[in-house]
C-alpha cells in the first residue's frame, strides 16, 4: 500500500495519530520536499517519527517514480507531503501511476490541515473565496500576469482570493550550470511585501482597478505555527510590512465581505481607522 | 488559553499528535457536534483520548457561551471541532468572544482536514473550485434555490463547485412541540442521490442549463475513512446511485476541466464509456 499522508503545515506534531502510525510501521518513507516546506528541519521530523527519511525532490518524484512505488504493492510505503496531499496535482499523479502499475498498487490518502483551508484563521469566510491563484516571483523581463486575469473574475463576483507564495528550492545556479557545474541557490521564499509589490505593479500595466492601493487585503505567516502572523490593510500598507520568516501567503478581500469577517478582521488591521473608514466606503453592505 | 482544534473527517486517530497532547491536558473538552459529524461514536472519543467530553450543541455555543469560556484565561479549554475549525463561522464568532472577553481569553487554533480540500480525493484540481454552496433539504413548500445563482457563476468560470450537504442533527418534533413535550428527531443526512435529484428539479424550475441530467458530477461519501467512496457520473446516474452510510459530498464538474482530472476521474465513473464520451463532447479542451 502506498499512504500518502499529510503532514499539516507547521511541524512534526501536526500530522495525524493515524499518519503517524503508518510512518512508524512502513518500510520506507519518502518526504515531498519542492511544492512546499515544513517550518522544522529535515533531523527534527527523523528524531520524532524514530524513521529516517528519504527527500523526494521533484525530479525523483517526476522521473523516478518506480523507485518509491517499489514493492509497494507487497508492503507499506509512506509518502509524506507538507500541507494537504491533494493541495497539489504532483499527488493526483502518484496515485495514478500506482492505479496503472501492473500489479496495482493499493493506495490511500490521509488529508491533513492545508493553507487553502487554515487561511479561515483570518476571520474570512471560506465560503466566499474564488478561485485560488498563484504569484511566481518577477524579473526583469518575466511579468506573468494571468493571476490578473483571476482577480478580475473573483472582484467580479464579490469573493476573496487566496494568492500562494512562490517558493525556490533547489534551483540551479544558472552561471555555475554554464560551466558544467551543479550549484543550488539557497531557498527563496516570498513575503507577502514582495507579493503585494508585484500585484500593484501589475495594477499599473492593466488597469482595471482590482490591485490599486487601497484595496483591502490580509497577510498570514506561518499559519497553524506557534508564531502565525496575521495582518489586515490595504495592498500599499502590506508592500512595507514585515511579516518575518516564511511561509506566507496574501488575500485579497472580496467586496461582499460581511460585518462579521469584517469584525474580526479588523483586529489584525495596521491601521483600524483606516481600514474602517474604506470598508465603510468601499465594501460594507455590498453582500 | 482557548484551543480550538480539529478533529479531521474520518475517526478518533484523525487528531494531530499536537491535538491529542492539548485535549489530555486540558481541564475540560467540548465537541462541537451540529455543524457536521465525525464517523465514529462520542464513547469512542473519550475512551481513546482518555476524557470525557462535554457535547457543545448549538444552543450552547451560540447562548452560553461563557459555561466554555469559563476561567479560560486562567486554564486550558479544549474546544474540538470535526473537520477543520474555521470551516464553519461559528468558530469565528467564540474566537471573536474570547477577544471581547474581559480579561481576553487567548485563543490558539490547531487547523486539520476539511472537506474543502479532502475532495481533492476526486483527481479534480482545487484550484479550479469556485465558490462552495450548501444544499438544504427541499420541503413541499420550500424549496431555495440560492444554490443555483452560484452554479450558475462557478459554470460560467468553467470552475467546479463543491455542494455540502444537510444535515439535521437535534431537530425537535413540531407535533411534540405543539403539545408542549420536547422530542427529537432522529438525525438526517442528505445523500449524493438526493442532493443530484433536488439539482434536477431546480433545474426544471430555473432553465439556465448548469444542473442538466447529462452535467458530470463526483459523489463522495466518508472522505478520509477506511470506507471512503467516491461515485462520478451524470447529473442523472447520481440521483439514482447508492453511497452508503454519512457523510455524502457532491462536486459539479466546470466545463474547464482538464485531461488529467477527467483521467484520475473517469476511474470512479459509474460508465465509463458514457463519462468519456459526454467528456469529449462537452468539456475537453475547454481549458
Amino acid at each position: 500500500m502506498l499512504y500518502i499522508i499529510g503532514l499539516g503545515l507547521a511541524d512534526e506534531k501536526d500530522i495525524s495519530v493515524k499518519g503517524l502510525e503508518i510512518v512508524k510501521r512502513s518500510s520506507r518513507v519518502y518526504l515531498e520536499a519542492y511544492t512546499a516546506v515544513l517550518l522544522v528541519e529535515q533531523n527534527i521530523l527523523e528524531a520524532y517519527y524514530g524513521r529516517s527519511i528519504i527527500i523526494a525532490d521533484r525530479e525523483m518524484v517526476e522521473s523516478h517514480s518506480d523507485d518509491i512505488l517499489a514493492d509497494a504493492d507487497k508492503e507499506d510505503v509512506a509518502f509524506l507531503v507538507v500541507g494537504d496531499p491533494f493541495s497539489a496535482t504532483t499527488h493526483t499523479d502518484l496515485a495514478l501511476r500506482c492505479r496503472q502499475h501492473n500489479p496495482p498498487i493499493p493506495t490511500r490518502t490521509l488529508p491533513n490541515a492545508s493553507i487553502l483551508t487554515a487561511v479561515g484563521a483570518t476571520g474570512l469566510s471560506l465560503y466566499a473565496f474564488g478561485h485560488t491563484v498563484s504569484m511566481v516571483f518577477f524579473t526583469d523581463d518575466w511579468k506573468p500576469s494571468s493571476f490578473y486575469d483571476r482577480l478580475v473574475e473573483n472582484t467580479s463576483l464579490g469573493l476573496h482570493t487566496l494568492v500562494l507564495l512562490d517558493i525556490k528550492v533547489k534551483e540551479p545556479n544558472l552561471k555555475a550550470m554554464a560551466r558544467g557545474r551543479i550549484v543550488y541557490e539557497p531557498p527563496r521564499f516570498m513575503t507577502v511585501a514582495q507579493c503585494a509589490s508585484q500585484m500593484l505593479e501589475t495594477e499599473e500595466e492593466r488597469k482595471k482597478g482590482v490591485c490599486v492601493g487601497d484595496r483591502l487585503a490580509v497577510g498570514v505567516a506561518r499559519l497553524g505555527s506557534d508564531g502565525e502572523k496575521i495582518v489586515a490593510g490595504t495592498l500599499q500598507e502590506l508592500s512595507e510590512v514585515d511579516l518575518g520568516p516564511p511561509l506566507h501567503s496574501l488575500v485579497l478581500c472580496g467586496t461582499k465581505m460581511h460585518e462579521l469577517e469584517w469584525e474580526y478582521v479588523r483586529g489584525f488591521a495596521v491601521d483600524p481607522e483606516a481600514f474602517d473608514t474604506i470598508w465603510k466606503r468601499d465594501y460594507a453592505g455590498k453582500t
